[in-house]
């Protein structure tokens, strides 16, 4: 079954502790190839059927509406799998 | 400056409580197009420098070790940006 996947990462003025949590333990374990770390979501949406130009539609925006944030939060990437 | 992004999705067999909320939320405002709806997390780890054989094998180990949870998630996807 076609899969939309929709990215999402926080903007990028804003600071992500998350992130940043991440990137320090990564340079306390030694892991030091990497300067910086953001952490976003990936969200994996099963389409019944084909992929029209609606479903696209509306998965777009379902991504600016539901599954982001817009104050804090951009839509990197939708795209269709399989 | 490249960037590696690392996709982590809860492994297929479990339930995924978050996704089958979003899921219903959505069938609840009217957008009925998607059947399921699974999240997970996107890593993006800035590199500085150029993105050596060295540096991919570290992210990789970086995300089976760190990045997630071999318990319940697993690493979809590994690829290098810009």
């Amino acid at each position: 079954m076609p899969t939309i996947v929709v990215d999402v990462m926080p903007k990028a003025e804003l600071l992500d502790p998350q992130g940043k949590a991440v990137a320090g333990a990564l340079n306390r374990i030694g892991d030091s190839a990497f300067s910086a770390v953001r952490i976003g979501k990936r969200f994996e949406l099963t389409v019944d059927g084909d992929v029209t130009d609606a479903v696209l539609a509306e998965a777009k925006r379902v991504a600016d509406e539901v599954l982001s944030n817009a104050v804090i939060e951009d839509v990197v990437g939708i795209e269709v799998v399989e």
